[in-house]
């Protein structure tokens, strides 16, 4: 079609927002960064050739590792897509260890692991600095982050390799530090979302903030000028069309791309999800030291019984890695961090992620040009 | 104009929702019933006769003062309004007062109150059948229930005599127990909410069932045949276009209507809703013995701190009732209930409820209509 033509169709497309042009994108559809697997190179792949943005969940990868899934991808699609990183102080602290690890023990002797009580606890690397390296030389172009905002001189490096920085936050003064730092997306994470609640400080708040997505998107939407990615809680076109009423421009999914076929979640994983229900998630410090919203499980139920405090985060997260491991050798969703959002009921099974793109898509543009004037789309 | 000009125009407008023709008015947006004096008669009949549905928080009403009540808002509107009851088991528990009420003192001395422990717990009145019989006997509409639905008869009697019940839930299996009860509107509550969780058993669940309002609307909506109206961080035009993208029908405001013009909330409450933000709320059963959302204050603070388990709902509520009215009488928030919601940033300062209702309407029309071709509405 001719360019004019072009232009007016997607002047008229309510789907496509300013963020769509700010990240080259079709549609304002986001497959959040889940760290730990699940978003594979294809899955990535999948979404940001539907015309959404795919995220690489590269937090816990080791620098050359992110370079190996960057191309992967790359081989897959030349659209855009973005990696996550975690902006978090990566300082180990064990002074507690002699008190906590006696409790992950007796839940790792339910998977016959040895004791580990008397052994020195293992270090975490420091990583931030060579991922990010990675993600400047091998071109990505959006760079997602939680826990903050990237620290400088690293914002610097990525605005002057013109590299598009977006920032997961959870209130409205958080919005407000992430955009004074250069963040030019903010990701409002409602307390429905699954996963780690993007908190920046958590020592006053163990739990994190703790806001509804349906509360805190118009509340952060009015108050920057960033455009505002809803997530949590988000699964269809349902939930696009509300987050664009709200004052988004976009959303982000992380629940819903589990379950597709091209996640790289464990199947005993995507088999707990499908049959869990809305009510059934908890927000537990206890698999990294930083608050997170998965299913209820033997693990979290064994952990908070102790009554005692986790390790902060990461040594939390390095001290459970043998229990995850052991859970995941074993198939066994009882002792997996089963990260989750709030809107379960509304998973499918082994979805193809461009199909789920394009649903939420068409989904999304027919309840908005139904309720524009034939009343409810019922 | 002509009828069907008129009716032509009513199903052009995707705010007139079978929700609206079931309860005969003309506009989906329901101001919550807020027991413990917000919900003044002025403030009922303003939403009603504004086009929305006016609710009396009748719940801690004795039964001649809802009749007082319910004739001072016939006085001033004849359109449909409701009455909220609470449906909750009314036997007192006071087999830890000697534990509690120590606490309390505590607290109340700060206040000068005279200590209480020593002396015989109060009881908390029975009313729900006396409320329930005023509520048929005045001919009141329109009966919603939080805690639960009516319990027989007294649900058969309200379907015999022609009244419409709407019942609060918080999970989809309450949803599912309500309608088959008989509950023709099914009001889905966000943990976004303010007040109490309307959870019917909070025996496995201490704080209530705390799923977001963006992920439980669509959810129930899935679920049932009755419409469903969204309660949980909705305040203005933004929030109704989004809920009924999601599957609701309407809407319920509580924490909107608490800094109306016509609201009887204490003057120091309010001031107290303007000065706060989206982070500001925990959720407490200090005050109450059921959970409830409202912002933390100096009481929540100290009892919270005492690291016990308040009495059991009513007797708790009865026992704090001291120091909730000493603070109202020295307008000290501190030791009020300050039932709030998540997004406080959108409240405004007595604003006609009149004028909060046709601003919400019009600004929900303008921006689903924005939507169906404009791009998005900012």
């Amino acid at each position: 079609m001719a360019a004019r033509e072009e232009l007016d169709k997607l002047k008229r497309d309510p789907l496509h927002t300013p963020l769509c042009e700010l990240l080259g994108i079709d549609l304002p559809i986001i497959q959040a960064g889940m760290a730990g697997g699940p978003a594979t190179p294809s899955l990535v792949a999948a979404v940001s050739a539907a015309g959404g943005l795919g995220t690489l969940g590269a937090a816990y990868m080791e620098p050359e590792a992110i370079r190996e899934a960057v191309r992967a991808v790359r081989r897959l699609t030349d659209k855009p897509f973005a990696a996550n990183l975690f902006v978090a102080p990566m300082r180990d602290d064990y002074s507690r260890y002699a008190e906590v690890q006696p409790v992950l023990d007796r839940i790792g002797a339910e998977l016959d692991l040895a004791p580990r009580a008397g052994i020195s606890p293992p270090a975490t690397p420091d990583r931030l600095e060579r991922q990010f390296a990675v993600l400047l030389e091998e071109g990505v172009p959006v760079i997602s982050t939680a826990f903050g905002p990237l620290p400088e001189p690293l914002g610097r490096a990525a605005r002057e390799a013109g590299r598009i920085v977006a920032t997961m936050v959870t209130t409205v003064e958080e919005a407000l530090t992430a955009e004074a730092a250069g963040s030019e997306i903010l990701v409002a994470q409602g307390c429905d979302a699954g996963g780690h609640r993007g908190t920046f400080d958590t020592s006053r708040r163990p739990y994190g903030a703790l806001v509804g997505t349906f509360s805190l998107v118009p509340q952060i939407a009015d108050r920057v000028k960033a455009p505002v990615v809803a997530a949590g809680g988000v699964m269809d076109g349902r939930g696009l069309a509300a987050a664009l009423l709200l004052g988004a421009q976009g959303v982000q999914l992380g629940t819903r791309f589990l379950t597709a076929a091209e996640s790289g979640a464990h199947p005993a994983y995507k088999e707990a999800l499908l049959a869990a229900s809305e009510d059934d998630t908890v927000i537990t410090r206890w698999f990294s030291g930083r608050p997170a919203r998965g299913l209820r499980n033997r693990f979290i139920e064994a952990a908070e019984q102790s009554g005692l405090e986790p390790l902060p985060f990461p040594s939390q997260n390095t001290a459970t890695g043998p229990i995850r491991q052991a859970a995941a050798e074993r198939n066994d969703a009882q002792y997996m961090s089963l990260w989750a959002g709030q809107a379960l009921r509304l998973l499918t099974r082994d979805t193809p992620a461009a199909h789920i793109v394009r649903e939420i898509a068409d989904e999304a543009r027919s309840r908005l040009s139904g309720m524009a004037g034939g009343g409810p789309a019922e």
